[in-house]
């Protein structure tokens, strides 16, 4: 059992040479991983049932526990995962930007890798591979810190991966499971600038905010998602009723799904009750404001919270407006810079939308539900940031790597 | 006289307001923020006699009251910086990457302002100007804190900035001063998250370091430079003391500047006592390792304090290597990621270094003083960042902006 500070050591000896792997070499150990995943695929899952019986033994909820499951579909996605990243194009080594100076010096924007990227999260194990194919290809190592819940079946996975990657020739120190125990654990993780470059934490609001009040590693936070569909006086009914009802309903565990309805006081006027009834037909609880309650009967009424509030489940709270400029208020003034979307035929009023609200990613006339490393086609991400530094909206393979400056002379000095 | 979160909510209040400026009103601001510096230089310096005055009873070091010291240099100085910065181009709202997905979505990548970015600095009023026009020029506003004993000359600075800033009916609040007085200012400030963006902490080791352990606001680091300059075997002698000797003592103070030499040893063996003493005839003070003791007399034993220290005065740690591998393991070891140079006509040695040593800024025969805004072609920068996210190396105007995703449809929805 090595400590932290031994994990870490070693994913920051691993990630040296994992820098100057080519891609070639990479992808060949990603599919190896892959191919062992399948292979092993009954240890895992005899992992897994440890955590399974141990957790369930302990209370945790039948929700809880299906994110902690494992079967042979769960396991073979994994596998199909790890295949993509392989096909994704190597980050690493790219000249960015490449100029010439008058005294002739040539300077080149190179991309690098982190270095190693830490990473802290919960209970879904299928977040260990996916994280550490992510941070592999692109040249970094990582130090995963999962749930305790999640341990059997984490430290099963990283042994295979670990396995495989020794099979091609490759230290397996690129993945580093933290394998001491104990409470502190993370908040010692947070501080270790000497060993991390980077960590992402990934999971609630409370071990988001932990991270962020305690790391002085550099973090990259991927916070919750209040997201918001404004709806504005020219909207098309039909595209507005699709969009939210797709935003709110298509999925609502994630963050990039939609909480808040916006409807511009017009456009309510003819088509709210329309569109509110449609949002009930999916059953979706209405909490809305004094102007919103007289186009639904039975509405709960909105309070501060619910404009604050990320659902995750099927209800919506709903505002009127009364113009674009307002509605661009609220969301800055309630979003949590994530995604944001705009309904409307008018292109002043999505121009004003697109260059005014503060956030990772504005829709207009499309679905907060796109904000997504595959559909943007980046292929898998490590999360979706909503900070401003780095990296904002899906984090892919370029997101995730750092640069640097090669500065080319022919003896030049300063004069 | 506000408190810090007053001076916050105004600069936060105002970033909406001058991200939505044309390059036009901003140039146009910074124009008058020049003019108006140069007519009132004289109340300036008189704000400055205040801050020396006291500064001077209190027991200031000559070296740090001529930091602190304004006069009409100094202050054209500020002001021709200022029409720099209006010359440069308008980093906001240029579409970084912009592509189309399969079902349609057209994808913008938009360089915007990152909002509020704090400033924590010391004595120098300058900073007070060089990055209130950056931020400005960058659609950002700024929070100024600067230390104590440039009080009166930041507030008058300031003063005069706003005030231009009026004059052509821009808010003022784009550059705000901490006026709030206090100890704990600075670690209030470094946790308002809800406030501000971004926190450059620019000075000691100490400020740098209190910024690092306490801020729960992203920061960008300006570290220390403990950059290197190694001679690897096949280096023109000519050019190896030329770039060693600008390295070194073009100017000290910098963080740019060099600190150890590392000779390979066959070309020690060859050259060594001839670079040596060009580097004392310079009077620069030797620290050297066994090795390299014997090529020249009276060499201070370096201790592993040496390898590790930013003298940032004429003295250098002199190190022997066998090879360009050991070059780069002292420098991983040792360095700050700033600035680290490799002097030879070796391609493959070049290649070894520029690739392995992990900094900002790796340098192929030309010197280390070469890492800054302007020799890059930036124009004016915030500071040399020596961390791996979000920007590295020089910071100027696109270093301290964000981006945001457009994701423009025609009612697409997710399947």
């Amino acid at each position: 059992m090595k400590t932290l500070i031994e994990s870490a050591a070693a994913a920051k000896a691993a990630s040296a040479e994992i820098a100057r792997l080519s891609a070639e070499e990479k992808n060949a150990a990603l599919l190896a991983m892959a191919d062992a995943l399948e292979a092993q695929c009954a240890a895992v899952l005899a992992a897994n049932r440890a955590d399974m019986d141990r957790e369930r033994a302990g209370g945790m909820s039948e929700d809880m526990l299906d994110r902690l499951m494992l079967d042979e579909k769960r396991v073979a996605d994994m596998a199909v995962g790890l295949r993509q990243v392989a096909e994704l194009p190597d980050p690493v080594g790219e000249v960015m930007r490449e100029w010439t100076r008058p005294n002739g010096l040539r300077i080149k924007k190179v991309r690098v890798p982190m270095g190693v990227i830490g990473i802290i999260y919960e209970a879904r194990p299928n977040v260990t591979v996916d994280a550490a194919s992510l941070a592999f290809k692109a040249g970094s190592a990582i130090l995963l810190r999962g749930s305790s819940s999640a341990y059997e079946s984490n430290a099963a996975l990283v042994g295979v991966m670990r396995s495989a990657l020794e099979s091609r020739g490759v230290t397996p120190d690129a993945v580093c499971l933290v394998e001491e125990k104990g409470h502190d654990v993370v908040d010692k993780l947070l501080t270790l600038r000497d060993y991390v470059d980077l960590i992402v934490p990934r999971g609630s609001a409370r071990l988001i905010n932990n991270a962020v009040e305690k790391a002085t590693v550099p973090i990259l936070q991927t916070g919750t998602g209040n997201c918001h569909v404004y709806i504005d006086q020219s909207a098309d009914y039909g595209m507005a009723e699709a969009i939210t009802i797709n935003a709110k309903t298509q999925r609502t565990s994630v963050c990039n799904c939609a909480e808040t309805l916006i409807m511009q006081e017009g456009w309510a006027e003819e088509h709210g009750e329309d569109l509110l009834r449609a949002l009930a037909g999916k059953n979706v609880e209405l909490h809305g404001d004094e102007a919103a309650a007289k186009y639904a009967s039975g509405m709960i009424p909105a309070t501060e919270r619910d404009w604050a509030d990320e659902y995750l489940r099927l209800a919506m709270a709903v505002k009127i407006v009364p113009d674009v400029k307002a509605a661009v208020e609220h969301i800055n003034r309630y979003g949590t810079m994530h995604t944001e979307c705009i309904v409307t035929e008018s292109a002043e009023s999505a121009d004003y939308f697109l260059n005014n609200v503060d956030a990772a990613v504005v829709d207009w006339n499309a679905s907060t539900r796109f904000t997504d490393g595959f559909e943007f086609g980046f292929g898998a991400e490590l999360g979706i940031s909503t900070q401003k530094l780095h990296a904002r909206g899906p984090m892919g393979l370029e997101e995730i790597c750092s640069y640097k400056y090669m500065v080319i002379g022919t003896g030049q000095v300063r004069p």
